[in-house]
C-alpha cells in the first residue's frame, strides 16, 4: 500500500505555521510499514485542491488529508473529496447531536459566541464512509474507501488530528497491512559522509530487505536499516547479518545502534560506565560543548563544571595556562589547547577535560591562523591529545562543527583510555 | 509570479526530518510578494522526481527546490532537473577547485578520509545555468532559466540553504519583480503572543497596506511590517507610521527593528555601547547562555568568561555562593541564583553577571520545587534583581525558554541601570 499525505491550508503555503501534521504521518506510516512516496500542500482554494486530489488518488492507494474541515466557506476538504471519489454528502444525526452538545458546553464558557448555520455542514458525511467520533472538536474524521482507494480526512488541528489517528486510523490501517517494517538506526561519528558512503556501497547495490539508507548530520552519519517482515522477530533476524556487517567495517566509530541515543547521551553513558568525572575549557565553542552534555538527563553524574574562557586572563586564571605559552604561541595553538586540557583537570580533580580553542570568525584570521582553524586538547586519565582542525563556513557552522569534534575526540580518548 | 516549493528527500517522507526548509521559502515568498500555490515533497527516485518537476514546471512559474544536490547516487535533484528542462550538465572548473580546496581543508581535520570520485559529481552544472558559491559546503546552489521557468536548485542542510537564499536567490527575485515588497521584522522579547496579537488586533484588522504579521518564536514575538510599493522609498514611506505606533504600543520590549539581529546580538551591541563586561554563571541552561553570547561575532568584547557550575560545588568554588545558603535554600532557589550573581561580579571584577539555576527535569522535581522552576539573578553595577520562573514542556524545551529568558532578563537589567 501506497500513502501520500495531503495537507490542507493556506496558512500552511504562507509560512505561517509548520507543516507537522505531515511528520506526524510520515512517521506513523514507516512504522506501519506503509510506503509514502508524496506530500503535498495545497490552498483552500478548490480548483487547485480539486486537481491535487485527483492526481493524488491516481498515483497513491491511500491519501491522508488534513485540514479544511472546519465550518467556514473556506473549507472545502471534505466536499472536494467526495466529488473526485463520486461519494454523495448526507446529514449524520448522530454526528448533528454530538455537535449540539459540544456546542452548548462551548457556550457555556463562551457566553457572547452563537450556533451559526454554517456549524451543521460539519454533520454532513459521505453516505458510505465511516464516521471518527472527535472528542476535541465539531468536525469528526472520516474515512471513505471506494474503488480500491482510501481517502482519510482529519482535522488540521494536531490536538484533534492525532488522538483520532491513534485511536481509529491506526487499528484500521494495520488490519489492511500483512508485513510490517521494522528499523534500527546505527549512528557513527569520526568518519565522513563520502567516506561511509564509499565503504558500503556494495551493500546498498545489493540491498533487497533489508534496505539501508544513510542520513548525514553534522560531524555525524547516521544509516537506517529497514526490514520489512511477518513480525518483529523476523525483521530482527534479517537485519542482524547487516548490522554485524556494518559494525565490522565500522567498529568503534558506531556509537549507538539506538534510535534516541545522542553523541552526547553515548559520551555522558560511557563516563558514568568508567566513574570519569569532566570538566569542559571552551573558547570559540563558548559552552556549546558543556550545554549539549548537560542536554542529557542526568549529566550532573558526570560534569561538574564547565568553564568558558573566553579572555586569556580566564585562560590563566581558571585553567593555569602559563603566560609564556600565550605569548609565545598565542591562545589559539596546539601549546595552549593542551595546557588548557590539563590545567582543568589539575585545577578541578577531575579525570576528564576535553578543551577547545579556535578561530570562530569572521574576524580574527590571519594567514598563519586563518579562520576556521581550531585546536582541542583532550586529558582523560593523565594522558593528553592535542589535534588541530580546519573548519570551514559561517561562524555558527564553525563552531557547531567544533562541538560535534570535541565530543568525538572525547569519546576515542575516552575509548583509548583503556 | 507563482512558485512552487518542492523539498527532496526520503527522509523528509520517512518522517526522520520536518520539512523546515519549506517553511522558510514560504515565508520568504510571502515577504517578496510571489504567491505560492503548492509545496511539494518527494523522495530520492528519479521517476517520481521527474513527474513531480514536470508537473511543478507546468503550473507554476518559479520552482525553489532543496535538497538532493549531495555527491552521493541518491543525490538526483539536478540530474532530474536538467533533463527536465533540456539542459545539458558541464563541469565547471570554478567549482571544481572549490570542492577541491574544501575537501582538502576538510581532510586536514580528518585525516583517515578520502577525497572520493563521487564528490566530483558536484563539479557538474547545467550549461547555462548560474552558480551561487556555497561557502558552508561542496555542492553550489544553482539558478536555471528556460522557456519563462525559473528552477533554484539549493543544498537541503537549512545552513547551507538559507546563506545561498539570503545572498544570491532574494536579490535575484527582487530584480524580476515589478511592484516590490519590503518588510521590516520588529523583535520583540519579554511580552507573550497572545499579549502582542491583543494589542494590535485594531491594527491587524485595518490593514491593508503595509500588512502586519505576527510570527512567535521561543520566548519572542517578531512582527512583519510589509509593503508593497514602486521602490524602496515609497515603501519606507508607507511602513514608518504603522512602525511608529508599534514602538509607541510596546516601547522597549522592541529589542531591534532589523531582520538579522538577534537577541543576543542586540544585548552584545548595548553592552558594547555601555562598557559593560559579563560573567555568565549558569546551572541548568549548561553553558547554553554564553554559547548563545559567543554566536555573535566580536563577543569577547563584552564575555571574559562564562562559568558552568552544575555542582554544588562548583557553585560554591567559583561563585561562593555559602553553604547554608545551599543548605538551607536548595541550588534551586532566589537566594542562591542573587549569590550566584553577585558572586559571579565579584569575584571576576566584570560589571554583570547573569545567573541561571533551576530543575530541567525530567528528574529532579518535587511538589515545591516541580521541574521547570528556574531562577535567575541578574546583577548590573550592583543592583541585583531575581526572578522566578516556571516553565513547561521537555528538558530542551525548558533550557531553551530559560536561555531566551535569560538574555531578556540580561537585557531590562541593562536597560534599567541606566
Amino acid at each position: 500500500m501506497v500513502a501520500e499525505i495531503i495537507s490542507i491550508g493556506t496558512e500552511i503555503l504562507m509560512g505561517n505555521i509548520t507543516n507537522t501534521n505531515a511528520v506526524y504521518f510520515a512517521r506513523k506510516c514507516a512504522a506501519l510499514g506503509i510506503d509514502c512516496y508524496y506530500q503535498d500542500v495545497v490552498g483552500d482554494n478548490e480548483e487547485r485542491m480539486t486537481q491535487m486530489i485527483r492526481t493524488a488518488l491516481d498515483r497513491s492507494d491511500l491519501i491522508l488529508l488534513s485540514g479544511g474541515l472546519g465550518p467556514t466557506e473556506d473549507d472545502l476538504t471534505k466536499e472536494v473529496v467526495c466529488k473526485v471519489m463520486g461519494e454523495p454528502l448526507v446529514e449524520d444525526p448522530h454526528t448533528k447531536a454530538r455537535i449540539q452538545s459540544y456546542m452548548e458546553s462551548y457556550l457555556k464558557s463562551n457566553p457572547d459566541s452563537a450556533i451559526t448555520a454554517n456549524n451543521w455542514k460539519q454533520a454532513l458525511v459521505p453516505e458510505n464512509g465511516t464516521v471518527l467520533d472527535n472528542d476535541n472538536g465539531t468536525a469528526p474524521g472520516l474515512i471513505i474507501e471506494k474503488n480500491g482507494k482510501i481517502a482519510v480526512l482529519l482535522p488540521g488541528p494536531p490536538i484533534e488530528m492525532k488522538p483520532l489517528f491513534e485511536e481509529y486510523v491506526i487499528p484500521y490501517l494495520r488490519g489492511r497491512q500483512e508485513d510490517v517494517l521494522y528499523s534500527h538506526m546505527i549512528k557513527i561519528c569520526g568518519i565522513g559522509e563520502s567516506a561511509v558512503e564509499t565503504e558500503i556501497l556494495d551493500l546498498i547495490d545489493a540491498q533487497t530487505n533489508p534496505t539501508l539508507a544513510t542520513y548525514a548530520k553534522t560531524g555525524e552519519v547516521h544509516l537506517r536499516v529497514t526490514a520489512k517482515a511477518k513480525n518483529e522477530e523476523e525483521a530482527l533476524r534479517l537485519m542482524a547479518p547487516v548490522e554485524e556487517e556494518l559494525k565490522k567495517r565500522f567498529g568503534n566509530h558506531i556509537y549507538t545502534m539506538e534510535e534516541e541515543v545522542t553523541l552526547e547521551r553515548a559520551v555522558v553513558d560511557m563516563m558514568k560506565e568508567r566513574n570519569l568525572y569532566l570538566t569542559t575549557a571552551e573558547s570559540c565553542t563558548g559552552g556549546a560543548v558543556a550545554s549539549r552534555i548537560v542536554n542529557v538527563p542526568g549529566a550532573s553524574e558526570v560534569l561538574g563544571q564547565g568553564i568558558v574562557t573566553y579572555s586569556n586572563e580566564a585562560k590563566q586564571r581558571y585553567l593555569s595556562v602559563r603566560e609564556e605559552t600565550l605569548a609565545n604561541y598565542g591562545a589559539v595553538s596546539a601549546e595552549t589547547a593542551r595546557e588548557m586540557a590539563e590545567g582543568g583537570c589539575r585545577n578541578t580533580g577531575t579525570e576528564a577535560c576535553i578543551a577547545i580553542t579556535g578561530i570562530a570568525g569572521p574576524g580574527g584570521g590571519t594567514p598563519e591562523k586563518p579562520v576556521g582553524l581550531v585546536y582541542m586538547g583532550c586529558c582523560v586519565n593523565g594522558k593528553t591529545i592535542v589535534r588541530e582542525y580546519q573548519f570551514r563556513g559561517s561562524r555558527t557552522k564553525i563552531r557547531e562543527q567544533a562541538v560535534v569534534k570535541a565530543l568525538t575526540l572525547l569519546r576515542s580518548c575516552i575509548l583509548d583510555a583503556e
